[in-house]
């Protein structure tokens, strides 16, 4: 693990880290922000960020303005990138498939397979990393993320229960077997078979979840994917049906962009610092 | 004028807006936030904020988490770009030279007369159009900016008494007759005569100023540029010299990126909005 670079920041500090990582077989780059309490050694708990499709973790970190908020919240919060990155690693001209548009699944198809194991990634590798190396509170981890990361952060805590002890996400891609971005990349990673889609889709996955983690998530009503892409109403009604709390808060006029995150980011912090500080 | 795009954010909206400037016989852009009350008619002061190298308003207006507190003081900010743009105009291969290097002088020699009126355009045009078009409070304008952009500011203010109604800079350029960015580009600007370097110098401008506006600056004191290109002593021992009230704070460990921006701009914002709102 190696800091490529460090900013100070609201008394703590940005790092930039670039790893090598087992799951995807490239070198993996995130950043992690640490309060000023981390820096003193103090063990706090852990917020994941998932960012969106072509993101790297750059955006959230220059753009979301959160690490105000995780000063006084006292979370360390971690970004990693969207997918594998590098030259020999498979790709497509299209910005819904391929590099920054990893998905958050294990592929199982060639080409992407090789290196497409982000589920693993987010959900084993980093956080065992983590965890070894900075002070942290055992298992007091959250997550949340925007768009696809939104998604993702919903998988991560679907699919590993008792592992994430908050979630939230910020205008997500509900369903992505049902939309054409996940239609256009998830065939390729998983292949045809519709199940192993809904294997990675929140409101399948939410039937039969075997924990009622609460989830709140804010949307833009004037984001131009909501109707076709996004679609909150789908997790609306699997969250109905399954009996799983969720707040979904439709924002009046608010876009997909980071004005948005950055303007809802403190209420996430806030709803994740009250979990995992108990 | 034409506003390019639109987000909301806060409430309020930032804009992104492109008009034909006269100053400098170019289109330009800026962006300019509006606190709700100033999309509801309310008129507000208008806080402008001045970039610096290479930058354009996006690295402000998506960096600086500035509309949060704008929007809680009620304080519309405008953002005009570092310099002329276009095809057509003179330009240096250098990234302090030229375009998003315009130091906000106005160019007196060729080829970077014809557009570099950057003085004019963000003391007279901008404010006159920004009067015309948004709802603000007649004469409730300060200024800040960082780096190139905090010399700007200091200037606009020094050369301009009784305009603005309250200053402050971030990590700015101090000096720029007497440092390297500033002997580069201000002869090409100007021409050889250091009188004229001097006429746009805060620190020698303090010495004459007609008007005492308090001068709040933070500084990074592991900003690499501090030394060599900064020189905030400079400007301290010009204020202490002329009388000019100032307050520099020495931020230990910050260095000169936006997340040190991003970290005081609240301090920022507070200082004009209580100049500006008596």
């Amino acid at each position: 693990m190696k800091t490529i670079k460090t900013h100070r920041m609201f008394d703590g500090e940005v790092r930039y880290i670039r790893h090598d990582s087992t799951a995807c077989s490239v070198p993996m780059e995130f950043t992690v922000f640490l309060p000023k309490e981390a820096l003193a050694g103090e063990n706090l708990p852990v917020l994941y960020f998932l960012s969106g499709l072509t993101c790297t973790a750059e955006n959230f970190t220059v753009k979301a303005a959160a690490q105000r908020h995780a000063a006084e919240e006292k979370l360390i919060i971690v970004a990693p990138d969207t997918s594998p990155r590098g030259e020999n690693v498979a790709d497509d001209e299209r910005y819904c498939v391929g590099k920054g548009a990893s998905f958050y699944v294990n592929a199982t198809e060639a080409p992407f397979a090789a290196n497409y194991q982000m589920f693993d990634y987010v959900t084993e590798e980093l956080p065992a990393l983590i965890d070894r190396e900075f002070p942290v509170i055992e298992g007091a981890r959250g997550v949340t993320g925007h768009s696809m990361g939104g998604h993702g952060a919903l998988i991560a805590a679907l699919k590993k229960p008792g592992f994430y002890r908050s979630l939230s996400a910020f205008a997500p891609i509900a369903s992505p077997s049902r939309v054409p971005w996940g239609q256009a990349a998830l065939p390729l990673y998983l292949g045809e078979d519709e199940e192993a889609h809904r294997g990675y889709d929140a409101t399948f996955l939410m039937a039969e979840a075997k924990e009622r983690l609460p989830i709140l998530v804010d949307q833009g009503t004037a984001d131009n994917f909501l109707k076709e892409q996004l679609r909150p109403e789908l997790l609306e009604e699997a969250a109905k049906t399954a009996g799983h709390p969720l707040e979904i808060r439709m924002r009046e006029g608010y876009d997909h962009s980071y004005f948005f995150v950055q303007t809802f980011i403190e209420d996430h912090i806030r709803h994740h610092a009250k979990a995992l500080h108990n």
